[in-house]
């Protein structure tokens, strides 16, 4: 079946990319009416699953990309890896696209970003372009060892970061010749994270700013709002992230990562412009979830209340494990806590994936974060913790 | 792109029917990871807009039911419009049929299901069949008029109900050849629903009672919980609606649909197997939806929590009106109310048709209600109140 027979009712909006977050996209467009065309590498992808309008083809081809946009409303992304010329020819062509490439290029390129962040004074760690070991060991001997070496563009999930204790740690991925960027390693007490929305007619919201907790450069586990941060440096860390959003002509989603220092100084660390998984407590945790917010921003409507619907929400990731069979393991999940909210991908199991989530809410830190871990775990698992 | 190319990775539920009952069952669906699968009449409807494995086919033809269940883990309905027959059918070819024919058959025939819970003690009004004037005068004559006449099969959304004021009224119904009852007119304050979830190995669970108020015999506003209703009768109310669905064996969703007359005596009115529209406000505002609810129960996994998220949830039923634009007014509705939730489905817009409904939440009644009602007029008509 194809929208060929089937005229849509309401606007179109185009994601490139069919990942967990454009079908967790599906799920807000479902009620708002909203019709979601992704583009797919593959027809068992997560988001092809659920989605009638699925388009196969490879992002990295304009053609494609253009075939793809025709019809659309307004076109958005599923991940960051489009080639900046391609959605700037898709706005010359007149589509509505966003972020539009000016913002998206600083979610896809860390100099760009960390040059833009520095003239808005927006706090960031030491940070140098590096081609070289003398160019390393000039920026060690300046900030100290260690350091950490990104990749300037392509990396996610801490792919692309390498922290290297010593110049001998860095000499493989120097003579790879990747570019790279060296920044000052930052002994953060912890991560925070700020979610924004922007829509192109300027109207911005921030969600609470929230704790995130990251294990092997995965994000594994997010507290809603971040406890016991001070309310000033929660308005200070909302005010850059809508700061850069602004600046930066952000139009649907971003994501600021944060690091919090001791004493509770904050800088930035990454951006993602897309829904962002330090915001998967929305779906039930607000009275918006992050994908209706995006869907809202990226057509220009008039955004939703970011509100949380109780004190306190945490969300844990579900990684795959050994055993692939999730399902078998809902029973126990379900009947020991009924109040646990399980989310899975449609995404073939392997170790380490990221293939689902669990939420859970109430008004006691310690006892919701208990029951989403006993949740994440059993379900990984099969352990009972 | 059909199931063939892409295997399914979680549990295959297929819903006959594919109205915006399933529709909404999908965004439960996604999330769970559950592969839905639906029966449409045409790629238009509703649900086949959001479901990639959309089988088309006529849902009274037993051999196109037979094909649209191979390989599913649990048959549901949409509707209850599936020859009786047909489903016992399925259940004997070995499918988890859920609701079964012998609960199913009660809220397919009135009299079946007047008899039935007549039997059990559930309170309802005085009933006959009838199939003359005779009958209906003879019924009169001991109830009163007016007199109530409706279809044993085949009603729905006031359709198939005659309120008759004397036989002169009956006239043209009796000589229809429609298969009828009558009832007594019961002079009710109000309208309640209970929307209770039984799985087949036994647990069962029940939302709070909640007001509908109907207007045409469509339901057009449900409060959540029913306002001021004593918590005796509220419990009284839900303990039938529990016991309708055990003594009846129903597996799934069951709505109880009932009167309350002054003073607060409750009579059971109609009953419906499938998710129902007194129950859209549990989408945000309660802990599990009842779409999330009625999949756990036929998957017979354990049930989740109907604990309400806000002291008072109102939703109002969107209906088609003369401007099909329904999207030109989403602007001023979000403007205007950040917390509003707007579901849109996919319908073509008729007048009189079911097309969306809204959800408003909060701790106040009259703010609450006031917010939704705003909405769902302004959506409607363009007009503000």
């Amino acid at each position: 079946m194809t929208r060929t027979e089937t005229p849509p009712i309401g606007p179109v909006v185009g994601m490139v990319g069919a990942g967990q977050l454009a079908r967790m996209t599906q799920q807000a467009a479902i009620a708002l009416g909203v019709e979601l065309r992704v583009l797919a590498n593959s027809p068992s992808e997560s988001a092809a699953r659920v989605i009638v309008d699925t388009r196969l083809g490879d992002y990295r081809d304009l053609a494609t990309l253009r075939a793809f946009a025709e019809g659309c409303d307004a076109i958005t992304f599923d991940h960051e890896h489009v080639p900046t010329g391609h959605v700037a020819a898709l706005a010359a062509d007149g589509h509505a696209v966003h972020p539009g490439a000016d913002a998206l290029v600083h979610a896809q390129d860390k100099i760009v970003m960390r040059e833009r962040l520095t003239a808005i004074g927006a706090p960031c760690p030491a940070w140098a372009r590096v081609s070289s070991a003398d160019d390393l060991d000039r920026f060690a001997k300046e900030h100290g060892w260690p350091v950490v070496l990104k990749a300037v563009r392509g990396g996610y999930d801490g792919r692309g970061v390498w922290v290297c204790a010593s110049a001998a740690d860095a000499e493989e991925v120097l003579a790879s010749g990747t570019g790279l960027m060296a920044e000052a390693f930052v002994p953060f007490e912890r991560e925070l994270a700020v979610l924004v929305a922007r829509s192109p007619h300027g109207q911005g919201v921030s969600y609470p700013v929230v704790e995130t907790v990251q294990r092997d450069g995965i994000c594994v586990e997010v507290i809603a709002p971040a406890p016991g941060l001070d309310p000033e440096d929660a308005a200070a860390a909302q005010h850059i992230a809508l700061k850069i959003a602004s600046e930066l002509g952000v139009t649907g989603l971003l994501a600021v990562e944060m690091f919090q220092l001791p004493g509770g100084r904050i800088m930035v660390n990454e951006l993602a412009m897309r829904p962002h998984n330090s915001g998967h407590w929305t779906i039930e945790g607000s009275r918006t979830s992050q994908f209706e917010q995006h869907l809202r921003a990226v057509l220009d409507l008039p955004l939703g209340s970011p509100a949380p619907v109780a004190p306190v929400v945490v969300m844990v990731n579900l990684l795959g494990g050994d055993d692939p069979d999730v399902f078998a393991r809902y029973e126990h999940v379900m009947a020991h806590d009924p109040g646990v909210k399980i989310h899975f991908y449609g995404k073939e199991v392997r170790p380490g994936r990221k293939i689902g989530h669990v939420t859970a809410f109430g008004t006691d830190l310690g006892e919701v974060r208990a029951r989403a871990r006993h949740a994440a775990v059993h379900l990984m698992t099969g352990e009972y913790v």
